[in-house]
C-alpha cells in the first residue's frame, strides 16, 4: 500500500505465562454463533492446534462450512449430526429420532474429548439441543466438568442453560438487532449457511 | 456412529430464488465479532466464493487467523493493517499514523470492492476505526452504498454507527455476559487471538 501509513516498527506476539483451556459459551438469538465457533477453528488452526467440531441437529441441511472446513486440512474434523431443528414446522422426524441422534453426538463428544487428540472441541447447537431435551443437563455438565485442563471447549446455541453459563469462562450473548429474513430476504450462501 | 440415531433420509440444499449480496454488521462489546467474520469466510469458501478480509488497527499484533486463513488457500486474502488499537494504554504510535494507516485501508477496500474479484469483503474493526475518527462516516457509508449488488459486505467492531446499522440488512450485537480476562486469565491462543 502507498500513502503515509507506514508499517509498524515490529509485530508483537502474545504468549500467556499460563496456558489454560477455556470453556466458551456463545448464545443468544442473533446471527453469529456457529460462525463465531468456525472462526475460532480458523484461529486455532493458525496456531497449529487440532480441532473437532460436532454439530447437533444439523446433519440434514447442507452448510458451506462442511466444505470450507475441509480446506483447512487435517487439523480439523467436522461431524454434522442430527436431522434438523426438532420441532420446527415441516421437520418430518419424530422427537425420538432427534433424541437418539443427539445422544450419539454426546457419546461422540465424550470419545473425542477423551482421545487426547484435540486442543479445541466445538459442540455446535448443544445449548439448543439441551433446551429441546435432546440431551440432558447432567450430560452437558459432565462434558464441561471433564474437559482436560489444557483443552478449549466451545458450546454454541441459543438459550444456554444457566448452569452451563455459570461454569464457563467466557460467555457472549449475540442479540439480533435486525436480520435480513425479516425483510423477506431468503438465506444467502456464504452468509447464512 | 452407532446407536438408534440413523442418518437423515436425505440432505437438503437451500438455494435462494434470488441471490442477494447482504450488508452485515457485527458489533457489541462481547467476544466473537472478528471470529464470526472469519467463520463467514470459511462458509463462503465452502461455496466456492472468493473472500477479502481487511483488518483495521491490527497489523502490529499477531493473530492465529493470519496463518489459519492461509490454509483456506487462494480463495481468501487477508490484509492486516494498522498499528494496534489507537488510544489504548501503551500504544506508542501517534494518532496521525493510525489515521494514515486506516485511510490506506479504506483505499484498499475501495480497490478490492471495485475489482470485481470478490464475493465477500470483510472490513474487520472498521466500526471501531470510525468511532476513533481514523476513518470518516462518509467514507464508510460510501463503501456500503457502492457495494456491488451481488457482493456481501461485513463490517465488524464495537460501537457501530447508527447510520451504518440503518443501511445494513443483518445486524448482531454481541454482548459480553462474562469474559475470562475478568478472572485474570490471560488471552489464550486459538480462542482470543
Amino acid at each position: 500500500m502507498s500513502g503515509q501509513g507506514s508499517a509498524p516498527l515490529k509485530i508483537n506476539r502474545l504468549e500467556p505465562k499460563v496456558r489454560q483451556g477455556l470453556t466458551v459459551v456463545i448464545t443468544g438469538n442473533g446471527k453469529g454463533k456457529t460462525t463465531s465457533a468456525l472462526g475460532m477453528a480458523v484461529r486455532a488452526c493458525g496456531h497449529g492446534m487440532r480441532v473437532c467440531i460436532i454439530q447437533f441437529m444439523k446433519g440434514d441441511l447442507y452448510a458451506g462450512e462442511w466444505d470450507g472446513i475441509k480446506l483447512l486440512g487435517e487439523q480439523v474434523e467436522l461431524h454434522a449430526t442430527g436431522k434438523g431443528f426438532c420441532g420446527i414446522l415441516g421437520n418430518p422426524y419424530p422427537w425420538t429420532e432427534h433424541r437418539a441422534n443427539a445422544q450419539d453426538a454426546v457419546e461422540l463428544a465424550r470419545q473425542k474429548m477423551n482421545s487426547g487428540t484435540f486442543d479445541l472441541i466445538i459442540l455446535d447447537e448443544i445449548n439448543n439441543a439441551l433446551k429441546l431435551k435432546l440431551v440432558d443437563l447432567e450430560q452437558v455438565l459432565e462434558l464441561v466438568d471433564s474437559k482436560p485442563a489444557s483443552m478449549h471447549l466451545v458450546l454454541t446455541g441459543r438459550d444456554a442453560h444457566a448452569e452451563v453459563i455459570e461454569r464457563a469462562d467466557t460467555v457472549s450473548e449475540i442479540v439480533e438487532v435486525k436480520h435480513a429474513y425479516r425483510k423477506d430476504i431468503e438465506p444467502q450462501p456464504g452468509i447464512d449457511y
